[in-house]
């Protein structure tokens, strides 16, 4: 599809831009469903997400933007309005634009993770999880396991500060689901589902998320789940996999997003 | 060529924009070079100009933006510098980015239509010529002219205002041409370029932007230009193709200002 003056517009914002996979991915599918639209790279500077905001409510052909690093939270005084989720998180990963210029967040990081993991067959509901990690998209995640019902949740990150905020937001929000913050995590027996929301084992380095030896507790046939991308399955999930446990790779969880993506601003 | 995050991004500004003809115009010859490169098609409301452009300077993989109507005029005031041309136009019809961010505007209005007649051999040193209309478009025509060097320049449009602004302007600029704004053009004989920078003509109405019978008066072997691109062969210079003048359709013009806007922008 060639991009024309009819053409029906989105952006994505992220700074930087040029490694981000998603415009290519969307425009394939655009492509691919004949579709008049272009999801617009563009490498925008902290400085200018209030005037890029500004700008979105005035361009009468777009449909808004989807939000990566580092903007998530950077957008949210901006907006309109935010769904429940995005106000909980503080973090928008995508702004529909209505006809009106009215600018609406939404966040679904974690609603890519659960339809990704409904593909494996999980079903939340009752079940007991741990997360590990507590910045943007392990707080995504944990949020949306809690909508969806687990029963008992563990949180577990580095930053004390963060994991400390989420555990209490989460708590609050969703009285129904026991927040747990342990101390360690040498026992993993327990989880029918864990998740590693760190960049631990990004880009080959081969580093773990939990100790080997507590990797070594999985219970064969709990879903382990990563959000690395690259490589796609991690020294985690291979030592997950050996344990009999079934893996979820992070591009499952990246590709079930751009729907909810897409999605949300009326483009999919 | 699959827009990507890789892609450098140009923003084609303008309210409406979907019957634009130049982004599908520069994304086709992008896809035929090769290039990694994209116009974005940017229907802006005027009250978002200024946002805009604040944005702009943000844009790190941005190279600038191409400004049709109704903001080549809004944007002046938000721009860093502007050329000689711009200034003394009051207007900018594409901005470069530069990579420190500052925004500098240009007019090449003028320049297309007089590359285009220099492909039908036209000179423009020493020569009479006529403009109707001083509107945008007319008057980037008429300072073209005046800084190519015709001797001789009348300028005619019902809006007084408008050609006496013009008048003023291009007489101080431009000392060594004789700007005349003759009462009425009903002997065209005297004319080596005649131009027609109004709308009459555009979308088959019939209209003309000259009485018959003054048309009737052209030389045979001098230029008549039309800055009307809808229909191509306007009545206008159908009757003087009728009388022996050479003729430059709208088209032609549109066509060699992509080569001025793309090369401002550094991308083309």
């Amino acid at each position: 599809m060639l991009v024309q003056g009819t053409t029906r517009v989105g952006f994505i914002i992220g700074h930087p831009i040029a490694q981000v996979k998603s415009p290519g991915l969307f425009n394939r599918h655009f492509a691919e469903a004949g579709a008049d639209r272009v999801l617009v790279p563009t490498d925008l500077a902290p400085a200018q997400v209030e005037s890029f905001l500004a700008t979105l409510r005035g361009v009468h052909n777009a449909d808004g933007a989807v939000v990566t690093v580092p903007h998530k939270r950077a957008v949210v005084p901006y907006l309109d309005s935010l769904t429940d989720r995005a106000r909980r998180l503080r973090a928008a990963n995508v702004i529909r634009r209505n006809p009106d210029g009215t600018l609406v967040g939404d966040n679904v990081d974690g609603l890519g993770f659960t339809l990704a993991a409904a593909a494996h067959g999980l079903a939340p509901r009752g079940l007991t999880a741990l997360v590990v990690g507590a910045g943007g998209v392990g707080s995504a995640i944990a949020d949306a396991l809690c909508e969806a019902g687990v029963a008992r949740l563990a949180l577990t990150d580095l930053a004390t500060d963060a994991v400390a905020w989420l555990a209490t937001m989460l708590a609050d929000a969703f009285p129904a689901t026991a927040i747990e913050r342990p101390g360690s995590v040498a026992d993993l027996s327990g989880y029918d589902l864990v998740v590693n929301a760190t960049p631990a084992g990004m880009g080959g380095t081969g580093a773990l998320p939990l100790p080997e030896a507590a990797i070594a507790t999985l219970r064969a046939g709990c879903l382990v789940a990563d959000v690395v991308t690259s490589p796609a399955l991690t020294p985690f999930l291979q030592l997950a996999q050996a344990r009999g446990c079934r893996v979820q790779q992070g591009p499952e969880m990246a590709a079930a997003q751009m729907t909810a993506l897409g999605g949300f601003m009326g483009a999919m």
